[in-house]
C-alpha cells in the first residue's frame, strides 16, 4: 500500500517506496544530487542496492559520509565543500538522525556566508539566512526515532564548547520524505528500542508541553498510540513490516508535534549526549519516568485523559507503569548509572547546561537549575519522585 | 496570547492577530495586494478598519468582491482580470469560504493558460498547471467552518452543469493564515451553528475515512474535542473569544485532516448545495446522523474508542445522542424536508451526483448510488437507520 501525505511536508509512505527515489529527484528538479549517508551504512547491502538504482539515473553520483554519530560543525563544512566542488543541486540524505541532520545542514549552509553557529535556534536568528538558494532535500530515515526528516532543525555539536546546538531554519524542512519500513527491518533490537523510546519521548513531551497547539496535541496522541501498539512488536520481530511502518510514522509525527515544545526529558538528555556520547534515545528512555513523576501534579489530568484511548486504565500510575514495564521489556536500564560512570560528573555544570537547553521552556512544571539537578540525582540513584 | 504554527502552513493565531496583516504582506514580498472579500462584508465596520489599516502601507489597494456565496467560474475569471489589470502580486483573501476559495482560485488562475475546469481534482490533473508564478495568498477566515484557509483546493461551481467542482493544486495552499477570533464574534448564532457543524463534519468524516493517515486521525480527534467544548458556548455567547478561537482552530484542523478522505455526509451535501443553494454546513449537519447510523457497523469500534477522550460514555449511541442533542440545541432542523421543498427532487439524479462526488471514496462503508438514494430518503422522512 502506498500513502502520500502533505503535511508537515510531502511524505511518501509504504513498503518499497524507496523505489520512488528517482521520481522524487525529478519532481524536485535535482540533476546532481549529493548522496549523504552514515559511514556505517554505506557498505550495507540495502544501501548499495539503493545507490546502484539511483546511479541508473544519475551517472555522476557524489557521496559524503565522513561524519560521526554525533556530527560536529566541521563535518558540515566538509559536506558543503563536497557539495560546492561537485556543483550539486540537491541532497539525498539517508540514514539515522545524524545523516539526516548533516544532509539538512549541508543543503542549508551551501548558500550561507555566515558560520553555522549564527543560525542557532534563538529568537529570529534564522532570519539572518540567505534563504533563496537552499538546495532541495530528500530525507529517508533508516531508524524510527529522531524524526529529523520532518523537522526544521539540525542538531550539530560545537566542538569548541562540547554543546549540541540546534540549527534552525524553516527551509531546512526536507521537500520530500520517504518512509519505507523495509529500510528499518535490519535495525537491531537494541537500536529499535532506543530510537523507539526517542520517538515516544518526542510525542509525550510535546503532548504535555505548555502551549496552545491542538494540532500538535492530536498528532502526539496518535503517535503515542502507534508506539504503544508497535514498539514491542518490532523489538521482538524486526521483520514485522506493519510495526516497522507504524514506528517510522510515529517518529515523523513526534518531530512534527514537538514544535509545540519539549520538556525536561530532553533538557536532561542533551548535555549527557554531548558530554558523554550516550545515545539520545537511550538517555530519553532512562529519564522518562523521573521526569513524569517530577511533573506529576502538572500533567496528571492530561495524562489521565488519554489513558482510555491508549487502552490503559484511567490513572496516572497506570500510564507510569506502562512506561516502566515497556522499558523493562525493551531491556533499557532504569538508571543513568547503569549506562555510564556517574561518580565523576559535575552535576552543577551539567544541570546548568540542562537548564539552558531550549527544551526547558516547554516543561509543564516550571523548573530551575536545582530541579534539574535533583532529577539527575534521582536518575542516578534510581528513585522515582513520590 | 499569540501562537505561530507551521503546519500545514504558517498559521498565526490569537486575538487581534489581524494587526499583523501588513507584516504578513512584507514577509511574502507582496507590494500590490488584491484585497478579496465577500460583497456582504466590504461595508462592515471591522472590514473597513482592516482596510484603512492596510491602506497605510499600500496606498493603491485594489479590491474585488463581485462574487456570490457559491462562487462560479466566471467570478474567478473576473477576479483574475482585476489582478492582471492592476499588476497585483499577491492576494489578501478575507471572509467566509467563498471569499477564500475565490482568492485562492484567482491567485492560481492568474498564471494559467488553460480553463479552470482542467484543474479539477482528478488524478494528476494538477500537474498540468504552470506552478512557477502562483501569487502568494494570505487567508483570513471570518467564519469557522470550511477551513478553506488550510486547504489546497477551491470549490467553484460550473454554471453550465450546475456542479460544484473541486479545483486542486498543492500551491493553492495559502502561505500565511491569520486566525483572529475577533473577526468572528459578530457571526450570527445561526451561521455559527451551521459553520461549526461543517467543521465537525470535516473532522468526523476524516477520522472515520478509510485510509492510513494517523496524523490526520490525531488532528481530527483533537478538532472534534475543540468543537465539543466550544460550539455551544459560541452559539450562546458570540463574544466568547476563547470559544471563537477554538472554533477557528478546529475549522482549520478539519480541512487539514480531510485530505485523508471524507464520506457520505459530503457526498450527499454537495449536490444539494449546488442545485438548491442550501448552506453547506447546514446540509452537513442535517445528513450527519443519517450517515453515522448508516455506517454504524463500519465505524462503531473507532467511534467508541474516542468517546472517553471526548468526555462521553463509551458507546456508539452516546456519541450519536451527543450529535442529535447538539443539533437540537443549535436549532438545526432534523430533516432535509425542513429546509427545502423535497417533493420535486429527482432523487435518482441527485444520488448519481452524490455517488460521483470525490468524497464517496472515503466513506468507511462501501456505498453505491442506491445507498445514497436511501440515505436521501431517510433524511427526508427523518428516520435514522437502525
Amino acid at each position: 500500500m502506498k500513502f502520500n501525505w502533505n503535511y508537515p511536508t510531502t511524505v511518501w509512505v509504504g513498503e518499497n517506496r524507496i523505489k520512488d527515489l528517482t521520481i522524487a529527484c525529478i519532481d524536485l528538479g535535482i540533476n546532481r544530487p549529493l548522496f549523504i549517508t552514515d559511514k556505517d551504512l554505506i557498505h550495507l547491502k540495502f544501501i548499495k542496492e539503493i545507490i546502484s538504482e539511483v546511479k541508473k539515473s544519475f551517472k555522476e553520483l557524489k557521496f559524503f559520509s565522513n561524519f560521526s554519530g554525533n556530527p560536529v560543525g566541521e563535518n558540515v563544512d566538509e559536506g558543503v565543500n563536497e557539495f560546492k566542488k561537485n556543483n550539486c543541486d540537491g541532497i539525498i540524505a539517508i540514514g539515522g538522525g545524524s545523516a539526516l541532520d548533516v544532509g539538512k545542514a549541508v543543503a542549508f549552509m551551501s548558500c550561507q556566508d555566515r558560520p553555522i553557529w549564527d543560525f542557532e535556534d534563538v529568537g529570529d536568528y534564522w532570519k539572518r539566512a540567505n534563504d533563496k538558494n537552499i538546495a532541495p532535500i530528500i530525507a529517508i530515515p533508516t531508524t524510527a526515532g529522531t524524526g529529523s526528516e520532518t523537522g526544521r532543525a539540525s542538531a550539530i555539536i560545537n566542538k569548541n564548547t562540547g554543546i549540541k546546538k540546534i540549527i534552525f531554519h524553516p527551509k531546512i524542512l526536507p521537500s520530500i520524505v520517504i518512509l519505507d519500513p523495509k529500510l528499518t527491518i535490519e535495525l537491531s533490537p537494541r537500536l529499535t528500542a532506543a530510537t523507539g523510546m526517542d520517538a515516544l519521548a518526542h510525542n509525550l513531551e510535546a503532548f504535555c508541553a505548555t502551549n496552545f497547539h491542538p494540532m500538535a496535541d492530536g498528532i502526539a496522541l496518535e503517535g503515542m498510540k502507534l508506539i504503544k501498539s508497535s514498539l514491542l512488536v518490532a523489538f521482538k520481530d524486526g521483520g514485522n513490516i506493519e510495526a516497522r511502518q507504524n514506528l517510522l510514522v510515529a517518529s515523523s509525527m513526534g518531530s512534527t508535534a514537538f514544535q509545540k515544545g519539549l520538556g525536561a526529558i530532553h533538557s536532561l538528555s542533551h548535555p549527557v549526549n554531548a558530554q558523554y556520547n550516550i545515545h539520545h534515545g537511550l538517555s530519553n528512555a532512562i529519564f522518562m519516568p523521573y521526569v513524569l513523576t517530577f511533573n506529576k501534579a502538572s500533567i496528571e489530568k492530561k495524562i489521565t485523559s488519554i489513558c482510555d484511548y491508549l487502552g490503559l486504565d484511567k490513572k496516572f500510575d497506570t500510564f507510569l507503569s506502562w512506561i516502566l514495564e515497556l522499558r523493562k521489556e525493551l531491556a533499557i536500564p532504569h538508571k543513568l548509572s547503569d549506562v555510564m560512570d556517574c561518580s565523576k560528573i559535575n552535576l552543577d555544570e551539567l544541570s546548568l547546561m540542562a537548564y539552558e537547553d531550549p527544551s526547558t521552556d516547554g516543561n509543564p512544571r516550571k523548573i530551575d537549575k536545582e530541579d534539574l539537578k535533583v532529577m539527575y540525582e534521582h536518575s542516578i540513584s534510581g528513585e522515582l519522585f513520590k
